[in-house]
C-alpha cells in the first residue's frame, strides 16, 4: 500500500519582520532544508503561527514555499480555521499551488460534540479539491475522539492524520487501524519520534524536523536500517533541546533554536 | 462613581450572504434596535462570529455600526484574536470609528499561564487607544482566574470586565473588589441577567438584548423600580427560549431566533 | 408546593483527633447550631471530609447528628461514595437515624458517560430507604449534566440537587422546571447565597452556615422581609472572609475559621 | 543500575462475592499467574477497585497475595486514598506484608496544586516505611506534571513511576531523566508495552498481564531477544482485545475477559 504522506515532513516557522510574514527569510528557511533528506515541508501549521496571520499572508506563504521547494519534496498546507468556509477557500488555493494535502483541525474557538467534528470533517473532504489530514491537537483545539477517527479512516479523501497528542495508545490503534489502508498516522511530536516509528507509524510532521532536519532524518535513516540503538541515541540528544524549547511561551523557544541553528532571523509578529 | 459601561449592550449578530458580512441587514439590525432601550452595541462579539471572519471585515462592520447607532447608543468594539499586534489594530481602529472600549479575550488556540495571560492585558491596555473590557469566556478560550481580574482592577485604562461564564462566585467578588473604582461588572450569560443585578453587577453585554431587546430592557426597568417579582417574570419568560436556541451548535440557535423575531435574514457563512 | 428540604442547611465540618473523628467535638458543634436559626444539617458532606472516613466512621457522625440535633432540626446525610453498592449502605443506616434524604454525588474516580450517570442515579434512587438529592460538585468528581438533571426531575424518590458548581445559569434552568414539583434547587456555595434565594432557590447547604450561622440565617430573614439591600450587605461581609478561607488547601481554611468563630478545636486527620 | 521494579507486573483484578473480595478466587488469581513469567503483582490498583473497598478490605487482599505469591515474585501494593493518613496506614500494613513498594496517586477527590501535589509525596516518602513509586493516572486524579515528576526523581524513598497516562512524551523524558538512577518508568497502559519498552521503560504494570500473562510475557521475551517484529506482531493481537475490554464501563470489561481467559469467576461488587 502506497501512502501519500510518508517520513519526516518539516513544520516550517514563520519569520515576521515589521508585523508581515518575511517572505525572503522564509525562502532562505527553505533553501535550508532542499539541501537535506526531510520529505517534505508543512506550511502555516501551529508553530507556523497561521492564527496569527490572515488567509492573504497564508496564501502568500503557501506561494513561497511552493515556488522554493525542491523537486521531490512534498507540500502540504494547513487549512486551520474556525469555519469550513475558510478551510475551504486555504483549500483551494492549496491545490492551485499543488500542495499533496491539507492540514486540519477541528474548527477552533467555538466548541463542538463528535459528532459536530465528524460531520466538518465529512463537509471539508467532500468539497476539498485536495485530500485532507486529519490535525488532532488537543492543547489548542478539541480532541478528534479515537472512535472519529476511526469512523473517517477508509474515506476516499481523508489521507491520513496528524496526531499532535503524544498519546501513544491513540497511535497504535491508528496503525493497526490503518494497516492495508490508505491512511499516513503521523506524530506531531518531536520527543517520541523513535517509538512513534518502532510502532508502526509512517512518519512525522514536527518543528524540530525544520531546525535539525539532519538529526530529524537521522533517526528514519537508522530505522531504516533496523539499527534502533542508533535511533534512539539521536531521540535522546533532541529531548534537552525541546525540553528547553518548551520552556518558553509557544512557539518562542522553536523560534530561538532556529534562529541558533540557521543564523537566519526569525522575528515575532509582536517585535516592532 | 460613573461607570463607563452600564446597562444593557446588544451583542449584534453577523448576517452573511454570499460567504461576506451583509452590511445591509447589519444596518437594518442597528436600525430595530436604535427604537429600544438597550444602551449600546457590541460588534463582532463570539456570537457575531469574529473568529469567521477577516480583520478587515471586522472592521467593515466597526464602521457600519458607528454610523448607523443612533445618538447615544455606546458602542463597544471586539478586538479579540490571537496575538497583541492583530488586537491592537482592531483596537486603534475602533478608536478612530468612535468605540467607547474593546473587549478583549485572551490570545485563543495557544495556551498560556495565568502569568502570561495577566500580561497579554497590560500589554494591550498599554497600548490601546481606548479603555480595555477584559472578556472572559472560559468555553472558548482560557480562563482568566479570579485573582488575574483582581489584579488588573485599578489599572486606568482597563474599565472592566464582561464574564461570560455563568459563575456567580465570581461575579460576587468582582462587584465587590470593584466598589467605588471604575471597573464595570457585565455578566455575557441572558440566563442571569436578573440575578446578575440582584447582585450588584453594572450591566450586560448579550445576544438576547439584539433578539428581545424589549424583554431585556423590562428586565432593568423592573429592577430599577424596585419590582423584582416583575424582572423575575421576563427572565423566566426568556429561560424557554434560550434552552431552544443553546440546542443547536452555537450561534446557530440565536441567529434562527433573530430572524424569526426581526425579519431580517441571517444567513450563515457556510450557506451559498 | 411542599418541598422535602428548604431553608439554611449547615455542612457540618469534622474535627479529628489522634486520627480519627472527635465526636465529643462534633457534638459541642452540633449543641452551638442548635441555637440557631439554621433548618439542619449535613453530615459527611465534602466540607465534612467523608473522603477520609471510613463508612463505620461517617456512620458514627450520623448517630451522633441524629442524638444531638435539637428537635425540628432536619438531618440530611451524605452518602457519596465510589459505587451504588457502599452508597446504599450508607443510605440504609441514614434511613435507620431518621435522615430526611440522603445526598448523593456522581461516583467519584472512575470516569462515566452522562447516561451512566444518570442510571447510577436511577439505580440508587430505586434502592433507596431515604429520597435522594443528587450532589453536582464539578471540581472534585465528574458534572451532571443540565440535561441529566432535568431528565431526573419528577422521579418520585429524587427530592432536588445541591448544586456546588456556582454556575447560575443551571440553577436558573433547575428553578424554572423544578416550579411546582417536589425538587429542591439548592446552593452549595456561600459566595452566592443572595443572589441563589433572589432567583428563586428554595435553600442552601453550605460550610459557612456552620460556621457563622446567624449571618447566614439573616440573609434568609432579609430575603423573606424584602429587604433585599440589608440581604446584600450581610452577603457582602461574608465575602473577604470566604476568599480567606478559600486561600488555603480546602477544607483547612474553612476549619480554622470554624476553630476562631466558635473555639471547637478542628483538628485535622495528619495532625498527630 | 539495579532498579528496584523492573518486567511485567500483573495488576490483580478483584472479585467479588456477596458484596465482599472473594478472597479464595483471589487466590485462584494467584495460582494461576504463578505459573507465568510475570515478575510480579500489583495488588489494589485502579483496575483492582481499591476505591471500592475499606482499608481493611484491602489489607486483607493484600495479606492473601503475600501469602500465595510464588517464590521470587515481587508484591507492590497500591495505597492510594484522599490523605496521608490512610495512605501511611495502608503503607506500614504493606510493609509488614513483605511488600517491595507501595503504588501511590495524588490525593483524589479534593483538588491541589502541583506544589501540594509534590508536598504529599515528599510526605509520604518520608514516613513510608517501603519505598514509594508515583502513580500518574490522569483519567481519575489531578497529573502530576512533568516537573513536579522530574523534581522527585533521586528522592531515596521514591522508586520510580506507574504512569498511565500513555502519553509517550511524558515517559520519554521520565527515561531520560531517570538514566543511571534507581528510578523505574513503568508504563500503566497495555496497549503501548511494545514502543514503551522500546523508548526505555522499565517494566509494565497493567491489568492484561493479569488477563494474558503469556502475551505480555511475549513481548518482553521479543524485545530482550532483539526480534522487535514479533514483539511488535503479539502487541498487535492485543489491541483489538484492549478495545473491547475499554468498550465497557471501566473495569467490567477487564473482569469479563479475565473471567473467560482463567474460568474464573469474577463477579462485581454490585452483584448481589
Amino acid at each position: 500500500m502506497n501512502k501519500l504522506i510518508c517520513g519526516a515532513y518539516a513544520v516550517l516557522l514563520t519569520p515576521f519582520a515589521g508585523g508581515k510574514p518575511d517572505l525572503s527569510a522564509y525562502a532562505d528557511q527553505i533553501a535550508r532544508l532542499n539541501r537535506t533528506g526531510i520529505k517534505g515541508y508543512t506550511v502555516n501549521g501551529s508553530t507556523g503561527e497561521f492564527v496569527c496571520m490572515s488567509l492573504n499572508e497564508q496564501m502568500s506563504l503557501t506561494d513561497t514555499a511552493a515556488e522554493r521547494a525542491a523537486a521531490g519534496k512534498g507540500l502540504v498546507v494547513s487549512a486551520c480555521t474556525a469555519c469550513a468556509a475558510d478551510t475551504l477557500r486555504l483549500a483551494r488555493h492549496a491545490h492551485s499551488a499543488g500542495a499533496k494535502a491539507v492540514l486540519v483541525c477541528p474548527p477552533y474557538y467555538f466548541t463542538h460534540t463528535q459528532e459536530q467534528i465528524r460531520d466538518y470533517f465529512l463537509t471539508v473532504a467532500e468539497c476539498s479539491p485536495v485530500p485532507v489530514l486529519l490535525y488532532n491537537i488537543p492543547f489548542f483545539t478539541q480532541e478528534i475522539a479515537v472512535d472519529t477517527v476511526l469512523s473517517l479512516i477508509g474515506h476516499e479523501n481523508i489521507a491520513g492524520i496528524k496526531d499532535s497528542s503524544a498519546n501513544m495508545k491513540r497511535l497504535m490503534h491508528f496503525v493497526y487501524a490503518a494497516k492495508g489502508k490508505n491512511f499516513s498516522v503521523l506524530t506531531g511530536t518531536d520527543d517520541i519520534l523513535f517509538p512513534a516509528l518502532a510502532a508502526g507509524c509512517d512518519g512525522s510532521m514536527t518543528a524540530f524536523a525544520s531546525v535539525f532536519p539532519d538529526d530529524v532524518c537521522a533517526i528514519y535513516d537508522f530505522m531504516d536500517l533496523k539499527q534502533e540503538e542508533k535511533a534512539r541515541a539521536v531521540q535522546e540528544r533532541l529531548l534537552p533541546l525541546l525540553r528547553k524549547a518548551d520552556a518558553l511561551p509557544f512557539p518562542k523557544g522553536y523560534k530561538l533554536a532556529m534562529q541558533e541553528a540557521s543564523g537566519i532571523a526569525f522575528g515575532d509578529k509582536e517585535d516592532e
